[in-house]
């Protein structure tokens, strides 16, 4: 297959290299990834300034890769409409240094960049893992992807479905299975500090904690519990479920 | 009621100051916007730098306003953690200088303002019109917004409740009615254009229109035919519909 491999870490990060290491021996790869660190810019697009993208030479990878001064939308937009001439059979976005887990994946530039992937009818899968010094969680995040690869293609995934896949950091003996699962509830606490004054202006500086806000049978609940967890996503924003009672109210 | 308004085109854009000048005659306001135009940065906050808030004043507008250097999302998060200390009642964010309809959406600050709101357990909307030099645009979005509270109000709008509205260009008497639907496809057809090169590098802009890709009973096809739309959103991005199957296949 060829996969466009893209991230929010960007370019450079460990955990796209790990991701590309382990696919180019089963598939051809082709990098297209932010130029610098994009963390939290969610599904952004550039509109009013040019994208430049640079061919990048990465230590140890063999595949072609690029870098784009934009964010992990764009990556996903600008390769697929001019930088890949061939059509391209699935997007992977991660290794993220850094769970994407509850409804914390609305700020995830990762998360957002396997969404544009079914935008643009690509079927996709975002994987992230805990932030961690120890190159065997990388690893085995990508030992992961390509055994979910699999099952997704085995099982004909479908071009507007994205699987968010979460890999906790703790050795591939220790895991105790994938569980397939909802998304639970916000894992950042977030606050924000007064920091000072510039002039006459306040500023605030945002601080916060993962916090531990179990819902049973959910992303993070299975996670801290020593599972891989995949949770298929869909873009369509409507709240079906009340769209019916809201219709009585005009 | 206490109403927090933001925007995507930041505060001293012409649809936030006709959405606060209907409203304040009602409801007691605080704007906290953008301090510059933020458009298509979707959910993304600012996590590296400090954000920096200023009280500005808006020409014709008696209620207080502060600018944010960060986004949307930003703007909902400092302004009701910090900057207004007493209970928000509702978020509206808007009037959006373009519509926010189909899965674009997906690309909105205006409409992740308002998702950013249920988060923090606010119910919100968000209103969009088309760009229009005409000032009677913005105050006739301005108005249905007005009655589109007293109706959610009445409903008692729930707290993880987004309701996204956009109201077409035209005289009130030309307008049919209020369509209560789900959202249709995309909106906006993007392509890249390369303009050149910088170095070795290839420079790319992004170029598109609208495209008229009406599916019946959805957003863009009422919006076109002459009526408000509303659509109820949510925040969770599990796809429920194909849960259960991806379930078997691992």
């Amino acid at each position: 297959m060829r996969l466009l491999i893209t991230n929010d870490d960007g370019v450079h990060a460990k955990g796209i290299h790990a991701l590309c290491k382990e696919l180019e021996k089963y598939h051809d790869i082709i990098i297209v990834a932010p130029d610098d660190q994009r963390s939290a810019t969610s599904h952004s697009i550039t509109i009013a300034k040019p994208l430049i993208v640079k061919e990048v030479e990465l230590p140890d990878i063999k595949s072609k890769a690029y870098s784009v001064s934009g964010t992990p939308a764009d990556c996903v937009r600008v390769a697929t409409d001019q930088i890949i001439k061939d059509k391209v059979d699935m997007v992977v976005s991660g290794i993220n240094i850094g769970y994407n887990l509850g409804t914390d994946i609305l700020y995830s530039g990762t998360v957002s960049a396997a969404v544009e992937a079914t935008l643009c009818s690509v079927p996709a899968i975002a994987v992230s893992t805990e932030s961690s010094a120890e190159d065997y969680v990388y690893e085995n995040a990508a030992k992961y992807i390509k055994k979910v690869i699999e099952v997704a293609v085995s099982n004909k995934l479908h071009e507007d479905i994205v699987l968010n896949v979460n890999v906790p950091p703790i050795k591939d003996e220790d895991i105790k299975g994938i569980k397939v699962c909802k998304i639970g509830k916000l894992q950042f606490h977030h606050y924000y500090k007064e920091t000072g004054k510039e002039q006459e202006n306040l500023v605030y500086k945002l601080e916060g904690e993962r916090v531990v806000n179990h819902v049973e049978e959910t992303d993070s609940y299975y996670v801290d519990n020593g599972y891989v967890t995949v949770t298929p996503l869909h873009y369509d924003l409507t709240n079906f479920n009340i769209l019916k009672d809201v219709g009585k109210w005009f």
